[in-house]
């Protein structure tokens, strides 16, 4: 059995690794952290988990928490890890990290992207960036430090990689305009988030600025080979629940002048994803809804080829909170623990 | 294997029925009827089975369907299976009915409230009402027939049961008002369930005419052994899922003319959910609210008793799909194969 | 032209107002007072009044405000006016109180619900408990302190007014289930009120508890000419606006014998509201809906008599920000200054 | 007094048509027009307009009403007024078309996305596209015949309108990203259209095919004297009202190679828009709400320059029933008339 500590249980993303984990037959969660509710009972601050979990908060100690436990997940803001982060801690524990640091390889970009300073740079190199999708195979039991994808990247990178691995687009034509459910927002206490400010409303907002920008820059730019610069546009929708990312590329043409045919295409996403469990590419002519994958670690896709502009406009669908966050961080786990990949994320989606 | 068919697929409760069975251990369904979508795969009706499910949906055929499985849901209208029922077919299978036609065992009543007239009358009296929380015992191997109760009347008995049964309020002043979210509306396409006309809105219907009502009232007679007449006012509530009851009633005196304390009560409750695990009693002075039991078999209860009024309140909330419908079917289906009641509905509540 | 000060502008209720006033012709507001945004354009807090209110938000300076203006409007939290209000103030201005500072004419019922010391009990005398279509003859230009209804209080009272004042029902026996919208929840910022915390969810709060409970018994004990102890139950609904009140109680009987039938009943209503343009009593069988009133500063009100039991079912529907707050503070202010009762108040109902 | 007659009222868009007429000062509907409830009263479709409309609903008699009144409204399907309009009507009575019949100059072009054969081409030409910003001064007392533009194509012009009027960008690189409420699907009753379909869900649909494409085409080639050809993507948005449209085109640069600043791309905007009562640019950095315009005839606008892509990413916002369709259609209505273009319009935007 997997010890597992949790810090930033009590955020969304948190709470979703807590209900996926309660059912994960080799897992059990030992540590529950939360700086904001030390000493409550967890399930005070989550009442679904009544009579299912009866531990209290902890504190975040991340030294003690690397001696008492197997994988730790930070569900933690932009720089906590980083700032705590030593060689110590991972030589005794497997850390998968919720938050951004350690997504972007270049220091710099994170830097001006986020603001901030990075406090260990060190560990960067070694972190996997955890789309397992793409790197399942650098993701094993030797790994140490997993970057768990953002969201929105995960969603955005889905939905093109095929395109952009196989050269089949212009990446630097790539647009993508997103729309999450509000719980990416998190749970803190902000008037902007309030339910009379969100519902019966919508909104983009980081326009030209939004932090997963350079991350999926990065992963396409290594799925190109190239250098690669979006338009990436977040939206805020009123729904709990699920990203939509609606991607607009030029579409290279073939030597004899004409646009790949939707078979041509259709191939290509079936070379990457028809033996992925957890990527469902749809019948033509279907378009992903996030209400299909809610609660559930399945990313939907689909494309259709515009022959009036020569574009592919590609979509896909997740839920932010699993594939987008807690499922996905899992499915890390499992891979670090070698483990069937799908172990606890056999989650039917939940519709209406 | 229990082999299971389904009559009603393709509605919300049969789409639920689907969900909670394809994670059960000893489940398997073979029949997807649907006479709405005859030969369509089932996952172009709902999408979100796309890859979990291939079957087609087959017409509903009871007889021919009796033949091949053990056990048949009818998630289907008033009437359907009332006018289909034969000795022969329940020789051959076991039968969870969703819809009214065996709950009520008064014909008169069911033909008054239902306005239709009952087609086979001669199955009432074996059908077990399958609220297993009190009828448990009488859900055997041996049982042929279950009437699955409704879903408001699911929540409105539980929640008030332990007070009718040990005789602590008035029955006769027992007054439920009932809120739903729209799912249990149905799937048909009616103006009055469309998104924009429920959205931000709220309103009360079937005021003093509720079908349920009868039900409410013969099962707490039971419970009571007395006449029980009430008031039940359901409500449409702008959300998918999710049914709160706030019951009223008056609380009898103790002999010394005081009320009963909380811990009096509480003990009551206790009495008859401590060991329930699909019944959880909430601490003192929590409020159940339906997004906790949302897309779980839970129902939460909890009361406050007014000293000013002599009143207590009673709250119940649970997923009108789930406890509500389809995870009791389910749960009625375990009992009836000798299976753990919990098999296949250990389902977390999923928050936000 | 009214000259108009707001306490509390950038509040829900303040931000109602603003959109009502906007369109009074005979008044203008000259100060948009908001302690938490003192200096910044009242458009960037609500940006719907982008190019419609170039004003700055001003501190709440009670008694400079007093010598600017007309009437002042007090959208702030209970205690604030009552611990500023001075004879002097009130010699200089007229007030429109939309706390519950003034409603309750005794000072220990108020600090015993509130839980807080009432600092200027000398003026509760004075104050005319703003219920328009009740106290209409009381709010004259010679009057000078309105307390303005609660949201709640509003629609439970003039559901049930005429029902108590003509005796026609057991007032002891009267229950009112209340379901809000959340913008009566206000503008702070609380996890609570988060929008993933109320969309997909619905509670009762405050059971036996609330607030609103004394100034509905106060007022409908003044109908009924005597004492009234009820339950109030209010509910949170994920929607911005609306509340819907469903009151029950015991029909009294005539002499005869049996209950007052659907005309005796509706003329009683008719008696009272027949002639009252912000009170709709719906056709028979007509169930109110909130959405039929939203954006409007109407109260449609609608009963079923169960001759089952008894009882009576009242339902009532306003837009809480409006007749429910805003709406009613202008109609008071309208009588105060002798303008037609509905000036500024054709406001229709917005659907969808 | 204009006598108005609605074909088409008991729609969304034609109840939005009643909801602006009633407090229109200069014009009084005479006729409700709404075949499938011919001879009900009009309150009894849309009880908001309860004690407000006494009328019942009539046939959809267009040469009968043509001799009534003064001005059409339809809010009719597509064919339907190109199915029945003759010069004799014309000759009698102007017409505000809400469909699409006459809003595409080429009959090729309209055949070929609508999949109908016109049946009176002959008055296209004669019909002005009613986007009043743009056509103001072919919108006289002279016109018989307005073409209301569409919701969609409303807020995408009207966003993108300064700078391909005044050559900023590249039109061929134009992506317009839009989000709509769900009350642009109309009332149908449909399963797609349901509350359980739409809530807590989003997609994307008619992608590469939606038939507001060739309306924004043609009149963006009008503005920019060339032919247009763009990407539309329209999504469903679990909200009842609103539109708001991303879109993403090339900037073209200065011949010195750099890109035109904010400054010079602001004093574009302002130079057509300045002076619009009813377009409001934001301030710097504020990206337009669709709450912010709900229930006005606004539509929001504002915009960001990305140095990295080179591109412009424009923004607008607006009410679909209002500016996107019967607000527009009554401006249109005043500028036939020789009215204020604001009269009926002073719609303060309602929050939350």
């Amino acid at each position: 059995m997997i010890r597992v500590g949790i810090i930033g249980a009590t955020g969304y993303a948190g709470g979703e690794l807590v209900r996926i984990l309660l059912n994960h037959k080799d897992a059990k969660i030992v540590w529950y952290g939360s700086r904001s509710y030390i000493d409550k009972k967890y399930y005070q601050v989550y009442q679904n988990m009544f009579q299912l979990v009866e531990d209290i908060c902890k504190d975040d100690n991340l030294e003690e928490l690397a001696k008492q436990v197997d994988v730790i997940f930070t569900a933690t803001p932009q720089g906590f890890l980083a700032g705590l982060l030593t060689e110590e801690i991972l030589s005794q524990v497997k850390i998968v990290d919720l938050s951004a640091d350690y997504r972007i390889k270049d220091v710099a970009t994170y830097e001006k992207w986020y603001g901030i300073e990075h406090k260990s740079p060190q560990f960067i190199e070694e972190a996997v960036y955890g789309l397992c999708e793409i790197n399942r195979d650098k993701i094993t039991e030797k790994t140490r430090l997993v970057a768990n994808p953002g969201c929105y990247t995960t969603c955005s990178i889905l939905t093109a990689y095929p395109m952009v691995k196989e050269g089949m687009i212009d990446v630097n034509t790539l647009i993508v305009d997103a729309k999450s459910g509000t719980s990416g927002a998190g749970r803190g206490a902000k008037v902007p988030n309030l339910f009379c400010e969100v519902n019966e409303n919508m909104k983009a907002y980081g326009v030209a600025s939004h932090r997963h920008t350079p991350e999926i820059e990065e992963q396409l730019g290594y799925a190109g080979n190239c250098q690669v610069t979006i338009n990436f546009t977040p939206h805020l929708v009123p729904m709990n629940r699920g990203i939509l990312a609606t991607e607009y590329a030029t579409l290279k043409r073939k030597p004899d002048g004409t646009l790949p045919t939707y078979e041509e295409v259709k191939a290509v996403y079936d070379k990457y994803y028809a033996n992925e469990k957890f990527v469902r590419v749809l019948d033509k002519g279907s378009c992903p809804e996030t209400k299909w994958v809610e609660g559930s670690n399945y990313v939907d896709i689909n494309f259709v080829i515009d022959e009036r502009t020569g574009r592919i406009i590609m979509m896909g669908a997740l839920d932010n909170l699993v594939k987008g966050a807690a499922g996905q961080a899992v499915q890390n786990m499992n891979l670090l623990f070698g483990l069937p990949e799908s172990e606890g994320l056999e989650l039917v989606p939940c519709f209406p």
